[in-house]
């Protein structure tokens, strides 16, 4: 009397088209602005939960990412509904030591679409809805930034009805590579609270995620980050201390699957 | 060197503050439009994964729900930042039969604020982003229907760009109790799949959910109901053999929590 | 060869079916809770152009309205699609002499629907658009205010991912009659500059408007107000040196059209 | 006693900070896809209303064009704050003779922002607030299309929470000039009832609009288009009857000021 369902993820019917997401591969193509920082001694510690420890080289360091994505399953024309496939996203990602070796782990993180949010909740990226902006490069026309040394970027995020973060970039040359803070693989935790609402999680996981990189030219230089208060944000505590720079770049990401590190039961 | 961080979801901080949601209690005020009528027979088995079985009465009934909510925790006041406890949802309830008695279960479901997303995904409501509309009452001047008999109500869902439902619904009368299909304890799977996205489930979990309900004046009355396509859904397998008639009426919900009924490993 | 076009409002065509506005009369149902203060001394005469003046009792006081409306034509419709007949918008509202006597009249004007922003240019109201909240009374549950003393309230408007006021509001008791900012016909200019963008305007009238009113009782009550920065705004100049009160209360409107009081050519 | 007021747009105020608009210059910069084919005889001519008559060659010949823009003031920094720079409009263009030349004339459109609804309105583009995409080509990585012979590419347009049209677009090669309906100077009706709403304009002006241009390569191919119903639209009779072929290119703008042709009382 009853059916088999299928599909990636819910809702799952017979033919699991109705499912939020296709399954794996995923393919993005986009454009990432990343801006690196100091923040106050201890800010980055106080976010990692036990067993993860602050890394050893400047354990302080953040990164505050903007990205503007297209994506597309391997099986499906997702691009060609561009409803479905267009994205931004702003992250803020920090370094942890976690098995003797260092791991790059987004602490906060908004998207502007659900496709995009139940990803990131299944990769461990604690995903919340925003509103996500980043100035595009002129290419051509008068309307925007070249990429080229002088070129200059503003990128914000809000939620709430409320200005989370502003950034501002100015390109100064060219570099081979860029960035040491989101250059580790992905440490993440997946968490879903029981049902009961009793404190526990009923799901408890430490992921590795990460992705195949496809990177364009490195376009580094100074930046700026201001950092606003919101009664359902913690950001004032990693506001910047001492700015590092900042990279424009173009980038293409697939991503396969993670690895589950440990399981608990809470 | 690391730190206790706390919060009922991610992102787990040490105050707790930037949880995508505070702890239950969940609070709920608000008005629901609920449709019901019979789809072709067997669409509603189709979408019931075993071991959940049809009911034995009228198997085939479905109702179609829109609710515009205000909530609030117990400890917060959201309701003072309406921008965060305003949302309004669209909601497709069948029944099943499990472990020898009927319950209620939601087969797709759109809502339009995060908190609610996944308010939802923690209590097995398989919910997407959508956009969701439905008449308001007109309690003073003449730009809508009196909660009287003739009144008139529409109501759409769209999602990706595309409407997916739209409604109907003229007041006849007044009766002590509407409908039967949402009227059973929820039972719903709360899934996520593994993050090595090989096939399986971290989490399966048969849950319990409900909410203790403080009902208002049942407007009860004819209503109409199209489905239209999607490459994203399948609701053309649930539209409308036959209607049955229609319900609006204000809605008081308070959840505490839910119930594990069955916890498996996929 | 050609043909007659119709419609109220662009784009015209031969059916007028396009039209972006269906002609008057405009009815309208909905909650207003009305705020008013004192602002700096001068502050209200430095936003009336000549030949209006300031009016001798309290020049200075300041109406900030927030307004959940669902409207309809009279011979359309539009509440059974209530994507195209509910918004939300947000008004400061000073008063101003002209022609020896006084009228209220809208600064500053936020709306989140093209219909109703257009609606304004034709009534001269500057509306831009925005995102406006404002807390519901819970007519049933806990998750809102009771229309009874001790009920709070709050309300919101952002603009370009930044919020611009917020405002709260307490019910002390019932009243008879409320408020005296938004008390009179409102006077406005309705303007357009010249396609040829060399200074002067193609459109420039003053103009009076005006709805015929059916109001619910008047919940009063004391209120707050915070008004932000933004380099699109000048709200920072008719921020609060003093609270009046606030009103909360039911609102049926019907506009039938205005009254051309002056048409220069700039 | 009373002020000086200033700014193009409303809300003029002492400063002009609080403009809709600021004054043009205004440049843009974006990738435009323009869809050309031919609609049902005598259909582009219902829509011209006298003196304006249809052009003699191919007179029903229709361009659908989607475009993604970047726009800034000469004197402000818009695109440093991307929430107020960056939109997407779509827009149904055709042609039409006037004053023994052609012209070519936007007879729907749709966009998603404020600021350019309104400059729109001031050059008499008739904009709706509308919901559009496009897909992007894919500069790096698998998702997306690349700007070469194949690239499928994908755009819709949505409004009311109804798609209303969607087209595709598949690059077969390169051109020196690709396009012929909307290639000429813009003629377009600046209109704006009277408060009275008594069936007359207080504004009814005819204007030539039209932008230096910045033309990158054009990449060709063959397209479809599929128009879909909607009781605000009257695009059905707009539908395609044979498809003539598509464009992507990168295009530049600047916005100077138009010319008022003709202005009459009605």
């Amino acid at each position: 009397m009853s059916a088999v369902t299928a599909g990636f993820l819910f809702p799952r019917t017979p033919s699991g088209q109705a499912s939020l997401l296709p399954p794996p591969p995923w393919h993005y193509s986009g454009e990432m602005l990343t801006i690196e920082y100091l923040a106050e001694p201890g800010a980055v510690a106080a976010l990692l939960p036990p067993p993860l420890e602050p890394v050893a080289d400047r354990p302080d360091a953040v990164a505050a990412v903007w990205a503007e994505w297209q994506w597309k399953s391997e099986s499906g024309n997702e691009e060609l509904d561009p409803v479905r496939s267009q994205y931004k996203e702003c992250l803020l990602v920090v370094r942890c030591r976690y098995r003797d070796r260092d791991w790059s782990r987004c602490v906060f993180i908004w998207v502007d679409q659900d496709a995009s949010l139940l990803r990131g909740h299944i990769q461990g990226y604690p995903k919340k809805l925003g509103e996500i902006w980043m100035t595009r490069p002129a290419l051509i026309g008068q309307a925007g930034p070249r990429l080229a040394p002088g070129g200059r970027f503003g990128a914000t995020v809000a939620a709430g009805s409320r200005r989370l973060m502003e950034a501002e970039f100015t390109i100064t040359g060219e570099a081979e590579s860029a960035g040491f803070v989101n250059a580790h693989p992905m440490l993440h935790h997946r968490l879903l609270p029981t049902v009961e609402a009793d404190g526990g999680d009923a799901l408890h996981e430490i992921v590795k995620v990460g992705s195949e990189v496809d990177l364009g030219t490195a376009y580094v230089g100074d930046a700026s980050l201001r950092v606003f208060s919101s009664p359902t944000e913690e950001l004032l505590s990693l506001a910047p201390r001492e700015m590092l720079g900042g990279c424009w770049r173009r980038v293409g990401l697939t991503f396969r699957g993670g690895e589950t590190l440990s399981r608990s039961e809470d």
